[in-house]
């Protein structure tokens, strides 16, 4: 979603008026029982994926059958209100401590009373070994999708995006947002929404740089590859060796670097 | 701050193992009076101007001397932590039910049952007119100046930069990190440290995109020009509008988008 607006273009030493479209930003408060959890800034669109991919990445459900109802405003936010109804007991739920931790200021996992590195093991167990390999090239193939696809960028400019894709490069879903961890929570909603989770078979494209917290959403989703176009942070890189997790930054073109679990992927067959 | 560590490249159809440097990424928390306000990932380093400038753009503090004391660690977390001493009654300001809206799941104003552009005004009151323009190559000319300073993005891709500068376009200070608004919160929090604030004629510059949160920060130190490398959102440029901050986009080269306030910018002296 985008916006048209009047800007001053400066070339040089001359200026004009002229359009530009800008990607919406708008706040989304989520109640739950009728309680504020959070507050995001998102792109409008695919909301009800983005709640139900918040809840499921931060442990708050397992699957959407757990979400008795979801909907939309009304309230003096208008549409920047979503309303969700869990089982009455959800409070009491040992998830609810680790809600506590988690969203005090941010939606990462925080330190919780432990050193940062033994606090992303409560976000997801290791996954197992390969049983399977891919060839480089299914990877390589990833960014000239992604691009193709991200209609709104290409005339803002200013979104992030998050692509799925099967074992062989087909690519099954892409989001947008102005937010990284956004896109990636609406990929993963729409997936916990559909019954698609655990999505062992996937491969995630993120545009931009691999943080903690898209591999602690990458990890609940239990997808075993992620690729960034920019760099990983080194808790991201730690998350991903810890967890089993293959790790992909810089990919550009048909090059790339693997910080983690690179026995997943293969040469390219003969 | 950056690390080391042992990656396996890629190049078409060849892998080989290589060295990369990755920047650091860990979790601070932020404890007020001994109780948890925020966590927030960030890169290690500038932790006294990382919180002081949260606070003080959140409108916790108006000023550095409202910081009784301000020390890291000890804990469990290590040096992941920072105890806060203010005022005892801190919590019984008007600021304190600004803060309970402000700190659930964002550092956002969120919308604390108002509308989203009704909401923003609470940040802060519009700049006054501009009593004076600057020449446009004294923007064109802060693009150089942010990559030249930047020497951890250099190592690593992988870092986000904030700088300060002169209206001359004196480059001041340079603040990098993981996340754009750490830089940010850093980079103001050094200069209401040094009691600098406020920024009233200074020039901001950020990498990446200019988010509302951005325009936010900048409104509450009034910086009154801030210029990103790549797009503003709506509501950045909505918020800068309602605000008289002069907002630049897609500086890049000799050339720009100017989305509001453009007349505090001049064509060159001949």
């Amino acid at each position: 979603m985008h916006q048209d607006i009047i800007v001053t273009r400066w070339e040089g030493d001359a200026a004009r008026e002229g359009q530009d479209a800008v990607a919406i930003e708008e706040p989304l408060e989520i109640l739950i029982n009728g309680e504020r959890l959070a507050v995001t800034m998102r792109t409008p669109g695919d909301d009800l994926d983005l709640v139900a991919g918040f809840l499921f990445v931060e442990g708050i459900i397992q699957a959407a059958s757990e979400i008795v109802a979801m909907q939309p405003g009304p309230g003096q936010g208008g549409e920047n209100r979503m309303y969700v109804r869990l089982k009455d007991d959800w409070k009491q739920d040992s998830q609810a401590h680790r809600w506590e931790r988690n969203f005090v200021g941010t939606s990462s996992c925080g330190i919780c009373g432990k050193t940062s590195l033994e606090a992303v093991h409560c976000v997801a167990p290791p996954l197992p070994p390969a049983t399977w390999r891919i060839p480089v090239r299914i990877i390589y193939g990833l960014n000239e999708q992604m691009r193709a696809a991200q209609h709104v960028f290409a005339r803002t400019g200013g979104l992030h995006a998050a692509g799925l894709f099967t074992l062989d490069g087909q690519r099954l879903s892409l989001k947008e947002d102005v937010g990284r961890h956004n896109a990636l929570d609406k990929l993963i909603g729409a997936e916990v929404r559909a019954g698609r989770v655990p999505l062992s078979e996937r491969i995630l494209m993120v545009s931009g740089r691999a943080s903690y917290e898209i591999l602690q959403k990458t990890a609940a989703a239990r997808i075993p590859i992620v690729c960034a176009v920019s760099a990983p942070s080194s808790l991201a890189v730690q998350l991903a060796r810890d967890l089993n997790l293959t790790l992909i930054g810089f990919l550009r073109g048909d090059t790339m670097n693997v910080y983690a679990a690179a026995e997943r992927l293969d040469s390219n067959p003969p």
